[in-house]
């Protein structure tokens, strides 16, 4: 193990600042990794001893019998110096600041001297004004609702809030993380540093980033490049406006810097460039379960015909294409439908199939034909609102999500489902999406709430394997 | 009554196709306004007589004993000329054709036959291709799931699916409809003819469209200007790509026209033009609860600081404002906070306002300030996800959504509170959010689902009352 290997694989992890009362992240960063069955030693230090859930509490981290890799620093600011002295003796690689109230509330100076304090003792600072790692297969956590599952996607965020959001909504669309970092200020470790790690980590195969300032400017468009050349990379910039910047300042100590200057570095890179957690979150679905679309052209199963018709207009205001049927779709469907050939659209109105007397089996063949066909290159199925309108139609509105799932299945080209939200005030209406959204995450598809997000986030996903990006 | 009325304010309804079969049209129509409480005479008709769910049959139109206002016609369309005839002799005003298979599939003789035939009766047609009306204070309805709440949007439709979605979502965030109106193939009574109606309708004070082409295009301009110089519109008009196009001409037989002409009659009318439903929802939403804002000025509270950067970004990029608190605010919070007032900035960031020992009281007082301040001119609150990790959350989750109802409660400047979706796999998180947007909507509070959202919504809603539109 060597540099920011410690950071992601602790082998102990004492808290310095450790406490008793639940109330205090000093408790919480303890009752976390204990709950989410942190493996290595996990020490609590305070002065004041004692035991908490069951732990010792060690005075100093001097008293510690084993090896420290990582250490947490809960202690006010004014604190630290000594807590870093005793991290050299102790031969810790690793130290995260919880520690706030430096950089970001004007202490430049002391957040300046902690550096390179550290730096002279070769101890590598996570933070200030962070929260530090969540990473599943290492049963590393800093919140209590997360999953233990593990996946691709990595993270690295100046925010914990915006951590917070993201993976719980990724989890919720099936996706699993396998490292997350809130790096915080980034006095020490930058956000270019985190990004050369993961560009060459072999565990991390989706990178998402969430950057308030850029901290490292000479190295970032060189790390950023090299992150992107190896794996898809999305990232939200901020500081986009004069209030924007003036909140990056005092969140993370951050200067936003020249937008035009971010945007082209951005694009130049090779990456993507989203502005919201939504658009992130939604990129990250792509990826993760998409294999690269070979053309734009879309075939879609509408739900209705306004639905058929938003989605058209969505999709190829997005500069994807929706395509009418080609001529040997039109000749299978004359031999299965007889007459009502003509009834069967790109995109397949629903609400014209079942009253011609049609069923699930049929609009399965119907889209597999169009999944077939060389001259579509995605696939999306919508399941609208209106499909569930009574307890009754739970069951036809799980066939519809099944005939999705099946055909996109057995198909190699890329295909997702919109599932309305689940703002439901219902019971059995929210069951019912919820249940949709995860037998889809189950079957590798990827889910969008509305059809706008779905054709958005497709197109960027076939920007990024059809368009030519720069090359150095 | 004269006119429209009819369609709006039926004393009897007949449905000819009437059928005993639960998974016919002819069937639930009867059903759905049966069990919406419809108070006027209700019918069935057809030939075969007997009686569904313990009504007679009448074998035709002129067998009923009393008037028909209200005819719904479920029969093929080539049996529609002698039910025609029937309603003349009956008297009836309005035939609503839930028949389909005329114009939009290539009937168009047909369906000029028809509409010409009801002319010569002094019938007035609705449809083809349509479901009709929905009118929580009529207790007409099309849906089994919708509520009886009634309220002042009105929205016109060519798609019935779309009326589902958007009643469906705008009624979980606290809003009640008066007219909906389904109007399909509109042969006969157009948009243009709608609109003027609901221009002068007392009961309609917001007016939503969907529109897939104008079938009166030598009226529109005049009725939409109309209509918007009455009262706030919102219009849909798809078919702005070639695949949409196709696609209204298959839907409704619409032809979607020069988007370029439509976007200038829009524009020019002052009603207020977006592209998807949930846009749509967020407008009424709006609409619905908010007085008029003064300037472009919003004070917030930040869902921690990476989400106070967002709400910057956002609403900064969508032409809001979100200034530094302003001196006299300042000094009223160093005269309560004493050195912690430089902690608060505007947005306010939750996340280190608790962590510095203060509680919702001091952020009600912080925010009420700000509020009272003449530089604000909007309110933004944010409920982010992180705040629900763990059960022990909900009741601090309920003070913030309490905060937000208050303070904005007792202003008269437009507030809206950001409530994440409900998209939930664990029961307590989707009850806490689905409690948390059913109190803000009972509070009159106006609820978006994201940042983004909330920024587009009030920067639309902002614009509309500020800026000068074309006047005549």
């Amino acid at each position: 193990m060597k540099g920011l290997d410690y950071l992601f694989h602790p082998r102990s992890i004492a808290i310095v600042g450790a406490s008793a009362d639940p109330a205090k992240r000093g408790h919480t960063y303890l009752a976390q990794l204990q709950g989410f069955g942190y493996p290595g030693g996990l020490y609590p230090v305070n002065p004041k001893g004692g035991t908490i859930m069951g732990m010792p509490v060690y005075p100093t981290l001097s008293d510690i019998p084993g090896d420290v890799d990582y250490v947490i620093s809960v202690v006010p600011a004014e604190k630290l110096p000594p807590v870093i002295e005793e991290c050299a003796q102790k031969g810790v690689k690793v130290l995260q600041l919880f520690t706030a109230h430096l950089g970001e509330t004007g202490e430049t100076e002391m957040e300046q001297r902690i550096v390179e304090q550290s730096r002279r003792a070769g101890i590598r600072l996570l933070g200030p004004n962070c929260m530090g790692i969540y990473s599943p297969q290492e049963r590393v956590t800093f919140r209590f609702g997360w999953s233990g599952l593990s996946g691709p996607v990595s993270f690295i965020s100046q925010s914990a809030g915006h951590t917070s959001e993201v993976v719980y909504q990724a989890q919720v669309r099936g996706l699993g993380f396998n490292k997350v970092v809130s790096y915080g200020n980034a006095a020490d470790i930058t956000e270019s540093e985190l990004l050369s790690y993961l560009a060459h980590d072999h565990q991390t195969g989706i990178i998402a980033a969430y950057i308030e300032g850029v901290k490292d400017p000479e190295r970032f468009p060189t790390a950023l490049r090299e992150a992107a050349e190896h794996k898809p990379v999305i990232v939200i910039k901020v500081g986009r406006t004069p209030a924007g910047t003036r909140a990056t300042r005092s969140h993370t100590a951050s200067l936003s810097g020249s937008d035009s200057v971010i945007e082209a570095i951005i694009r130049q890179s090779g990456a993507i460039r989203v502005n919201t957690l939504e658009d992130l979150v939604d990129m990250l679905v792509a990826f993760n379960y998409l294999s690269p679309p070979t053309g734009r052209n879309i075939a879609a199963i509408g739900s209705g015909g306004g639905g058929s018709v938003l989605v058209c207009d969505e999709f190829e205001a997005q500069g994807l294409s929706v395509p009418p049927l080609p001529p040997k779709v039109e000749s299978q469907l004359k031999v299965h439908l007889g007459d009502d050939w003509s009834l069967i659209k790109n995109p397949v109105d629903t609400s014209v199939v079942f009253p011609a007397g049609y069923e699930f089996s049929d609009l399965r063949l119907i889209f597999r034909y169009m999944a077939n066909h060389p001259d579509y290159h995605m696939l999306i199925g919508d399941n609208g609102e209106w499909w569930l309108d009574t307890l009754d139609d739970l069951g036809r509105y799980k066939q519809l999500t099944d005939t999705y799932i099946q055909v996109m299945g057995e198909s190699a080209k890329p295909g997702a489902v919109v599932v309305r939200h689940a703002d439901c005030p219902e019971e059995w209406r929210w069951r019912a999406s919820m249940e949709a959204m995860s037998r889809c995450a189950q079957a590798r598809l990827p889910v969008f709430p509305t059809i706008r997000r779905a054709a958005t986030a497709l197109s960027r996903f076939a920007s990024y394997h059809l368009d030519c990006f720069p090359t150095p």
